[in-house]
């Protein structure tokens, strides 16, 4: 069986963002036949992303070598895009248990070559936690929010900060949160105007988002 | 044919809250019936709820003559309980959208004798409009929240107040927020502890629910 | 009865964003106090949303003078904001259907002092229609994407244009196209990266959000 | 990694509620490191719940032996509060499958320092279990119902008692009932005035209720 | 057009249930062709089954001259089937707003020739009211029970009665409610053992059920 | 801890089914217990189902020499009650997918003495499976269909029998199939006058409910 | 207000189908104006869908003389395309309320040039009525099944032809079949092979499919 | 336990499509008594559809040597068909992910004697890769669309071939797109005319509906 993917190598050209591999669902074979198609040094920078650990370990030493693997992101790439001057992003998450979510996105912009900073455990029950971070949230160029329950950070956040922002459900929680469809449909209709949203758990996607308005700037 | 309701007469002693007639969907001549019943100075309280301004406005000047009618939240009595020397009930609305809800539990806790208040427009995208009245909501012995969209105000006040929390969530919206599902699933998954929750725009409910921790005091 | 509502007036001056008046499901007597207070020459700009024609037609000729209305929108202002020097915004729709959420977003911008120009007719099932336009569209420095049913429009542009992409599922169509939510779901799944969604119907809230980028020019 | 959580520590001067971590989807890394802070003895009360015996039973022996765990209700804590004098909360089961919920409540509430009793199996298809406890169940302050499937014992049990009811449906069942929704939607819609809800299966939540009732005699 | 139904006129042979003709949505053209076909004397018995009271109004009085029509349950017939010897069936209601579906199935009976009686207001919520009557239900040989909400009254009676027992959920109700689909999952999910269901509001179904039952005493 | 479940033992006298045990989702530790007290000679029949075969498996020799396992339904019984002179029950299946519920209903008759005789593969795609046997099926006193998919057997069968007729959706599928919702839904529409359905999977319920009219004959 | 719609002119040379107006949810004028550019002699035929009577009726009797109109599948044309000599479509319904459906599919045709023919109340209840008439409708070389509710007919019609067979959900019915999503998912579901199924109510879509066909013989 | 399957061996002759075996949730034991009925050489063709590797691979090694097996697609057969003359299927992928559910279609094509290609990677966020194959596609009789996420590739691809179109939806993807929800709704809203769908990940299905179209050329 051939894994061979046509890659649409033109896109960066076209809209700014180089191609990612989303690696979930795809048989082991294809992985490996892909990560030993690029790799640091080889001058072809791409991303995977929902790459397991326990997959990532299964790769032979030589494999993993050529890549910067982040656990809890699940995120691995070889070589990254030059550091850009302008732009910066703030990723903001409301607890612990969005971490994977909130560092997919860090990861995202860290290989795009945007500066970020992660502000984690700033959910509103314990509004303080926002309150001392609001000057310096405000200094970025960009907001995303990661958020998973009642996502309630969204509105108080897109009411307090007139950056662009990017909301991203988590699939955190239980009961009516389960997948993450209680945490979107509360940010959809979030009260703060303006505030856009991503796909359930889409931290590269608001990575994207995000890295389309630096790239603008 | 025959409207007559086979009234569950003893509840009050049961359970400390007497029956309500909900409206909507009764026909007109079962209203009627039912308002020609009760009414002012019979000594037979009873709260009609969900009745249409329109309906009421239809029956005769002397049945209206009877009840105390509120056109916002669509309800109706006559006589009311005796006046409670203990508790008082805080109700806090994130935006005026939601005040039909909210003067539903508000009346409801009027007939039942319960001191309260009604805070409206304290929506989380303008915190200080919140802030401002903190110290006078936890005054109160129990607080009821109302909010639709995605009711983000559940957990900000959740987290700020020890006092027993109901939500009623609000039909109020379009698109994902429309019916208000999105603001019961939001408040169901409130990351503030201990916070409990009604069907939507069940103010009716809330009311009742407040007093029952009332009327332990 | 009082429809005072506690207005957010410090909003533009944290966000940027003034307070706008969402009119579905507001009482007539409300918005009838509502559309008293601003108006032309106030100096209080304030956008209202979701005003029905026949709601706005049976004010006074007075108040109706007092504001610049459009009726496809379902938008009125009286004083708008400056017109700001940087950012432009493309607004594109798919359909003739889609037309009164694009002018929702045209609208608002309008209102905000953002030039932008609205392409429609732009579906996906003629190709051709939308590869005309797009050198043009990629000069601005924002898109909105309006589309209803499968909204493959948001993939087809997401994949050829670099600059930041708000998408709008609109609630036109019917069977399970009916209320937008398969508009919604194709365009959070979309596979071009970097997409950001509104709720159903959200004109309003995409210009909000190219505001915020524009507004960071 | 660093999974330093930012805890909340005010919250209970605050609301009178202190933080809980709920483990459930947390990394085993987090855990130990979180057990390895608190624990009998240490003077700083924190209950874990969601904490799979399989989970637990992997930390050391000495991490173990400062704590007191409960397999079924999968809940820990080294040190508990000092216990209330006054308030005590039933706990009313309908089946043997709601065991792990119901005990989840009873285990918060121990840790709160709350007095409490579980009554199991009283679900409505055999009427008499309830009707002989009913008495009981009365004389305590607040009313927690745990229940799946149709969970007709909200109902029941609310037209019977008057003091607070917190249902909590249960995720137990297959086919509608599965995960909980039957349960939930049934609960919400109780013929019986002034039930207030919690999420499926969140028997902490409904215990925090229960508490800030009880924290207010 | 021809609204010229094809009737499958040998059903009662085949299955003991003569055809019904469901009038909801059929165009009142189609209607007034049915009805001038059927009723009273012409020896072809035939019921029709959601006929608005608005819409039989408007038929001429020669041909509702030809009919029993009643407005509650919107049903009509001419000739009846005659009444059967053995077999009677309870039709037990939680409350007034379940009437217009229990009065169809009283009706469907009546036609059918099968003996019935209607227990109204049986709601759980005052268990005394189905107390007191529970013997009397014993003694029919089917029991329906229609109920909306919570439907809690299916599993209670089913737990107390050994005759079989069809549910109708009911459409009234609102929030999660509306609709029925809250009391639709509620009664699939009756803990009380061999409790079948009908669809949504359909009483008709149910006495069809009754009768089948009947039928083969 | 103690499993020890409160049993309605008096269950039979009232309502003519004996209690059944529900094993998915019980502890193990608690399925022993339960087969410990009833079995073989205990003189006390109790049903088990949803019993997987490897718990059963893992019980003792002599636990399981107690009792008659049927793995494909995932039922055991010790006694069985007393075969009844009157009554037998039709099983029509669609598929060999639906084997599991089709059997557990054939088992729990089996177990409640009731003659019955189950027909599968009659799926409507190859409609001469049905009307081959379709003679011998009317010549039973109730019918139950079992069906996954889009359970047209329920319309088909449901117009050719004049008997009393449960339906029990199957969770086999996939897609719009998968876990039986639209089998239940297309089964609660059928065009067939009369037929009552049960919960997804549920063969036992459809056992209990035609025996409701067994036990009526 | 301009209603100038971009049409997609080249459409037939791609695909073979002319492009068609949706009328449903399009303002008053912008049907006035797009009825005012087609109609018969303008030797440019287009196809109006869901254009309601009331709308078409308050036209212009000049504008009305120019198109076919048929209200019960509320379509019009202006001129049709020349007939062709190859392939006939069968459409077969299952119940009356199908036909406006049935009839959208049929004046579709109607308006391509393709031969067919309406088999109507085949529904699955009465089998007779479909066996009569299945020698006839497999003469045909596609058929087109319209059905609501649990939709059994697809799959009975499925196995018994060989031709391209393309379901049309209908949203005819209530409570669960409301909409017509019981009878979509029952046609997907469909355990008849290499069954196609359109949108609930798009009979213009089924049309279509069938030509794509019938253009290929 | 008799796995003895009602074979509808008469189906080939009545719709030209002989019956094929889904092996998911069969037992292995009834999938070994089934394989070895069939096989190479037994001029019994038959198709084994969802096939799982592992299931295969632990059939003895005679057994497997009876069959073809396609371990991406998880096909098996024995004999295949004799290839037709006339009539060719494309299939068109849109990513590496639809794979499985794409050479499904085509391996039952194959096994059909039809003849086929794939095309895979095609999908709309590089639109170059289907403009490149759009001519070659086009010289096909039919063609089947296999995407996942948005399935934007149906509308453009049905907007740019006159051929019929049968749409798959697969259910890769996460968040809203996972289970392929978002895509079957997107699919069945295409804004392209006469695209006809199948259930979720549906290929065989679609190989069926192509081969009902080519079996008519």
């Amino acid at each position: 069986m051939d894994h061979g993917i046509l890659f649409d190598h033109s896109r960066t050209a076209r809209i700014g963002l180089p191609e990612a591999v989303f690696c979930e669902g795809k048989p082991f074979e294809a992985l490996v036949e892909l990560l030993g198609q690029f790799g640091r040094g080889t001058g072809r920078p791409i991303l995977f992303t929902r790459l397991a650990p326990e997959v990532f370990d299964s790769m032979t030493e030589d494999m993993r070598a050529g890549y910067d693997f982040h656990p809890l992101s699940r995120t691995a790439y070889g070589d990254k895009l030059p550091q850009k001057d302008k732009g910066r992003v703030a990723i903001v998450s409301a607890g612990t248990a969005d971490g994977s979510v909130a560092w997919e996105a860090a990861r995202t912009l860290e290989y795009l070559g945007i500066r970020h900073q992660v502000f984690e455990d700033c959910g509103v029950a314990g509004l303080w936690r926002l309150a001392e971070r609001l000057g310096e949230i405000n200094s970025f160029d960009a907001v995303i929010v990661v958020a998973g329950l009642d996502a309630a950070l969204t509105s108080v956040l897109g009411g307090l900060t007139p950056k662009p922002v990017f909301g991203v459900p988590t699939s955190v929680g239980y009961g009516v949160a389960k997948g993450g469809n209680a945490a979107l449909a509360s940010m959809l209709s979030s009260c703060a105007p303006g505030v856009a949203i991503m796909n359930i758990d889409n931290g590269y996607g608001a990575a994207c988002a995000a890295a389309r308005v630096v790239n603008g700037l």
